[in-house]
């Protein structure tokens, strides 16, 4: 579906320099562009590539100084974001075609909206209720009572236990598993063995939440884990038990957070963190990879960066690095 | 299933202050309690949140000092325990009904006792046997000659290689693969590739094991990886080839386990730990939580906190932090 | 399929002393060998106890003073190298009959090899093609226009997502899921949401890799991620999206790598190591477990082990810890 540069900078709302008339056909980097192709610039000293490149239009910043004579410029603030919506003009969909697969077994109480798409192989449970649009792919179980919003995608091969909860415009990749037991024991004091505490609360997740390939995100014990709206989750992440994330939380492959964290709205952290139980991360924090929350620890501080572990601020954490290689070297 | 509370009392072997005849129909937290739950506190300043509650019985220490005018109280040594017990009687069991679903593949030369409940889309191998009361959720895959016991549960989407054992009332989360291929190369010093070193062991795992979503745990390269009786893991954990595990161990989210390690009885694991090859946990240590233990050393030390990479006593880790942290202040 | 002690040295071109007719069935540890097993050695003092073992014969290194009196003797230049190709002619092999099984659900379009193995349930998308000799397990999902080698060993339940390329000889273990979206989003920073940068590239894994069990590779945003010629990945790794990893690198498992992150040949990283974005790690470094590697920092040293959060040379590394340690000593 090729569009003139004028239909894109109109849609992401750029300001068109040049030929308006051009046709793209595609997105690309600008290494690999190619006729028809749509790149993009964040700064000047990648321009004189993009204009060399076989690119057949560039999203600029603001501020560039247009030269109308070459390829056409969309002119945007942002120009990473007007080229990640100008990738929903311009990219294929992939190609699902609304209907269940013979191959998939729904229970007859499951209600799903007229025009979901379901895969092969998929198993459905009892009073399932899945909305418009949504596509559940190949081989992926949904347990019983589960609901599942408007325009999701769920990938093959996801899990979902019973009694879930997901929004609208949802994305969880493959092999994901939702809802599974919290890890919860009693350790008898007298034969010393661990029984199995109550994991009967629920998972709920807000809308327009992706969460990444193989991370698990554990339901509540008695209460509920809670995704909020918009937050980002990466791959073989792990959440555990009545976990409470807010909204807009970014969270990079492989962290773990324990049970009872509270992460608050517009967190960001980085790979391989660890949040131990009954953390709390308020508003705005950002933990460097690889850092460690102790257990019942506050972290404040909006747009501070934490490190180490246990995490402190960064500036901190590498005087202290500092500190300790000229020890060492005096010795 | 409605109980009373002199029901409950005597199945948990509390003892009773109040009116036992009081219905009790489902257990929850204090902060989500409804009329008919069974709620439980470990000190005294939740009990006035507990009363105040809408819920209709407290299980309570033994130390308390009961006021027959409110709620029934359940006075018990380990509360927690005893509330954990009582969900086993006010709690709905999942409803599986024996059978095995016609979308499952069964080999004929399988041994499936009577009362099993084998899910859609289960494909079980040749001469594997699956014990009384066991349920195997869809989508899982036994490979063939696997062994698995009675009052199992395997969750959906579970991978068994072949001739993995399996104990009686082992719970296996979503996701998980037992029996995988070890990781052990040898290199070629000629030619500079690894080549595949045989991965024909076995894996067994004993009674009343708990093994989270998407964990790994690898088979023996030509001898054994077992988990002991008891031994609880959480959602992605790694065990690697021919490591031993003792009984009742706690092993929390993300830990990895390398090859041939020893981890003996009663020994706790926080989050993130990363044990290397051939390390010994002697019984009862506790690692917190991202330590990290080398190659071949060997930890010692009933109810001692290990912390930090190389782990050491948490005491000393703590005191170097400190020193650390003034060193940094005073340059 | 018994072999010949002599049949055995020749396969792997080493010097037999002894009774080359010893018929030999198998192959095992020392210590659980038993009539018929073939096991090695690789140093002196564990011969003794392989000659007083059950074993049939023994691998042993070159210059091994060999006495013709009691078991074969096959000495070898590497005993563990000799050890694993014998395994190649004494192990069973899976037996894994060429055919399509009938519950599988192949596209028309694709394009299957006469001597493919496809296993109960497999999903086979649009114009996938899937080379000689190839085994898929039960439950794996591959999706559209995926390329899949010759001999490649596809394990049950692995998730390939559409256009994935993959060589010959390659092994994936169950759980697996290739080619998923990357994390990419951007922040729109008049509303503070992220919005999903285009994930649209490709992923291509050469020749003779091996993938471990619940591992994560994602594909490229705009171009391509790469897994280079016979390097070897264990469980729960995660590999985002455009890294390039060149010949013959090992990653223990739980390790992470971020997008854009440039491995080189014959790099070794052990368990739970975390790479970030834009980092290069160039040919022959060894990254200590649990070592991180912060943004774009580059890792020079063929043969150099490197340790820590920032990884330094072991030998810093260890420096300052026991001047850490002094210094805490002395307060």
């Amino acid at each position: 579906m090729p569009r003139t540069a004028k239909e894109i900078a109109d849609f992401v709302q750029a300001r068109l320099v040049g030929d308006g008339a051009v046709q793209l056909t595609g997105i690309s980097s600008i290494s690999s562009a190619s006729h028809g192709d749509l790149v993009f610039v964040e700064d000047e000293k990648n321009l004189t590539k993009a204009i060399a490149s076989s690119a057949s239009a560039i999203i600029v910043p603001e501020s560039t100084r247009a030269d109308p004579s070459s390829k056409p410029l969309l002119l945007h603030a942002q120009p990473r974001l007007a080229f990640a919506r100008a990738a929903q003009l311009l990219c294929a969909l992939p190609d699902r075609k609304p209907g269940i697969h013979p191959s998939s077994i729904v229970h007859p109480s499951a209600q799903l909206a007229a025009d979901v798409t379901i895969g092969q192989r998929v198993v459905i449970g009892e009073s399932v209720k899945v909305g418009d649009r949504t596509w559940i792919g190949a081989g992926s179980v949904i347990g019983g009572n589960a609901v599942i919003g408007q325009s999701c995608e769920i990938y093959p091969n996801v899990t979902i236990y019973p009694n879930v909860r997901i929004g609208n415009r949802v994305i969880v990749h493959s092999g994901a598993v939702l809802g599974s037991d919290g890890f919860g024991y009693v350790r008898d004091e007298k034969t010393g063995r661990n029984e199995k505490f109550p994991q009967i609360g629920r998972l709920e997740i807000e809308d327009d939440v992706e969460i990444g390939a193989n991370s698990t995100i554990d339901r509540g014990a008695l209460d509920v884990t809670r995704i909020g709206r918009g937050t980002k989750i990466d791959n073989l992440v792990h959440v555990g038990h009545n976990v409470q994330i807010g909204e807009d939380v970014v969270i990079a492959a492989q962290t773990g957070l324990s049970g009872s964290a509270v992460i608050e709205n517009n967190v960001v952290m980085g790979g391989q963190v660890g949040i131990a139980d009954h953390v709390k991360i308020e508003a705005g924090a950002i933990l460097g990879a690889q850092s460690g929350i102790p257990s019942k620890k506050i972290i404040r501080g909006k747009g501070v960066v934490f490190w180490g572990t246990p995490a402190r601020p960064i500036r901190e954490y590498l005087k202290e690095l500092g500190a300790l290689a000229r020890l060492a070297k005096k010795e």
